[in-house]
């Protein structure tokens, strides 16, 4: 099943090498430039309404022995990752970092997987195709999806037709590495609503949250993987569905509502692919903690750095955003989504959830 | 759906308060009695194969402050919990820690997680009954099954027959919180292979390790959440297949196979409910390191100190353990699952799981 996007990542690798090889022919030295990837060098694109680099650039040059290096493992790597896409086959980056033992150059051969995983993003931004594009798997996906929708999974073993509520036991349907696999059919959702903890996704599935208010149920399990904040993504172009997301009320669940929004300083090369800056945040806000009295728990010292650090990130320049992190350093608590536990099992699909997408016009 | 387990369930808990209320009847001071739950009091069962508490208990009395206010909250969770399986519903244990807001004693009020947790298990210790039991949902489960096993999961929503090949995407069929909702209806299995990490999951999926080899592919995600234990026993004993654990070669991956075969000292009480003393370790083992010359590490202090305290761990007495752990301390070094890739990526499946299997008379 190699597809016409395989096809072309294979094509825009071999096009990298073709450059070396030009540039060797020319008798320059092979050299290969990339945006330099810190937070002074993201800026926001208003075409698009996400975060991308800007124009600084590191170059890696074999005018030394250490830049030479670190061009002869990305020839070997895309070797590899053209070699992976032939046979249509797939790999993830630990594999990549121990393959890379068997490579019959030891100056090419990885010392960390922090460089092989490096330059796997060098490739992609140099590229313009995706580690999905070039097959490769992350460690970990595992989040789930839970609502009136039915898709078709292509898989090695053929053609998957899954329904999310009507196929699937109760820990809903696992999104695959590569979301890109699914097509959507068809679908009764009003709208996406991405939960942080899987205590409070549990939550909602049991209490028929999905089917009372036709939501599509994301389950972002903390810090989402590539894959879950890629099908939020689609579905929300695709299916012109609004998105929201609920979180824990504290710094860290906000960087988590910024991934699913505007992309992350890591992957700022790829937020038009991944990021969905229509999507809101409906709590748990500052201001929930003091309205519901929601019990909580005094900030931290990392926790007031975080807050501050957020009031200086672009991302989180909005007069809510301001207003809600400023409110929060004022009272010095956090609270977390079971925390509406307090008010009952019901309170959060009963009041807090309805009352909140009522305010945002989501209902 | 209200089952003869959860009526069961239910008035093992009334008995408890029953308990109490005769002591106060009689004019005793009301205490409970409960198993010391430190290593020094497991012992090895000789039936059933698996660890267990020994005598030692510790008691909780009201003839202290401290120990009324225990017994106080146990009798408000008693409550909760009993009012729970009348409803047919369910919580997550730190539900129950922000609920215990709402009760109408402060002192029956639970001052951390770690308390309500404590309680939780000192209920399904001295009831007989299990947290699954209570309807208590752990935060996390998240584990897959993908092979030849075709299963009937009774949901809130409904039944749902789902074949775990055939009716999954590549992610696998999601093993529910609660898997004694799941009744086994059919299936080709020769063996269940239990697997730690994701990457190497993803890997055996995507070479056909489970049609090739019929085996029921279980991803252990890391230490295994109660579910995945309970449904690998219940796969082992009512379909009679053999479960093999396969895991990174380090002293915490050991604890990983240890806790599916003899159960945890954290739960000794579970071990029949959750242990399956069958599973045999498949690797890495200390040896795989040598003989296959594995990429590796060196054992940090802390791999070492985990090792050493291995030897003396009841769970790890066996020759073949004692062996393997001396080895490894002696050439110092550890090694990830997926370091089998440095002989390329068909070699775990094509060589390495099918010879260890043979050498196991598992094949």
């Amino acid at each position: 099943m190699s597809t016409d996007t395989d096809t072309e990542a294979r094509e825009q690798l071999i096009d990298l090498a073709a450059q070396f090889y030009d540039q060797f022919a020319d008798g320059d030295v092979p050299s290969m430039d990339v945006p330099t990837r810190t937070k002074a060098n993201i800026e926001y694109d208003e075409e698009e309404n996400v975060w991308v680099y800007g124009d600084r650039t590191s170059t890696r040059s074999a005018n030394s022995v250490r830049g030479a290096e670190k061009l002869l493992k990305a020839i070997y790597t895309i070797d590899f990752l053209t070699q992976q896409l032939e046979e249509d086959r797939s790999s993830t980056l630990r594999e990549l970092y121990y393959l890379s033992e068997s490579w019959d150059v030891d100056e090419a051969q990885f010392s960390s997987q922090d460089e092989s995983n490096d330059l796997v993003e060098d490739l992609e931004i140099v590229s313009g195709a995706t580690r999905e594009d070039f097959h490769m798997r992350p460690e970990e996906s595992g989040a789930t999806i839970m609502g009136p929708l039915k898709l078709r999974e292509q898989t090695r073993r053929g053609e998957r037709v899954i329904h999310c509520q009507e196929d699937v036991g109760e820990g809903g349907y696992q999104i695959p590495n590569n979301p890109d696999t699914i097509e959507f059919l068809d679908n009764d959702a009003e709208f996406i609503l991405c939960v942080e903890t899987g205590g409070m996704r549990d939550r909602l599935v049991e209490n028929g949250f999905d089917t009372d208010y036709d939501s599509l149920i994301v389950h972002l399990k903390g810090q989402p993987a590539r894959a879950t904040r890629r099908i939020t993504k689609r579905l929300h172009d695709e299916l012109d569905l609004p998105v929201v997301v609920f979180t824990d009320g504290d710094p860290w669940s906000y960087r988590i509502y910024g991934s699913v929004a505007y992309g992350s300083i890591k992957s700022a090369h790829l937020s038009e692919y991944l990021a969905t800056p229509a999507a809101q945040f409906i709590g748990i806000r500052p201001q929930d903690i003091e309205s519901y009295d929601l019990p909580s728990d005094p900030l931290s010292d990392s926790d007031v750095n975080a807050l501050e650090s957020e009031l200086d990130d672009p991302r989180f320049q909005s007069d809510f955003w301001t207003e809600q992190i400023e409110l929060q350093l004022e009272v010095g608590k956090k609270s977390e989504q079971q925390a509406l536990a307090s008010r009952g099992l019901d309170f959060v699909t009963d009041t807090y959830l309805p009352e909140r997408l009522d305010e945002m016009g989501v209902l």
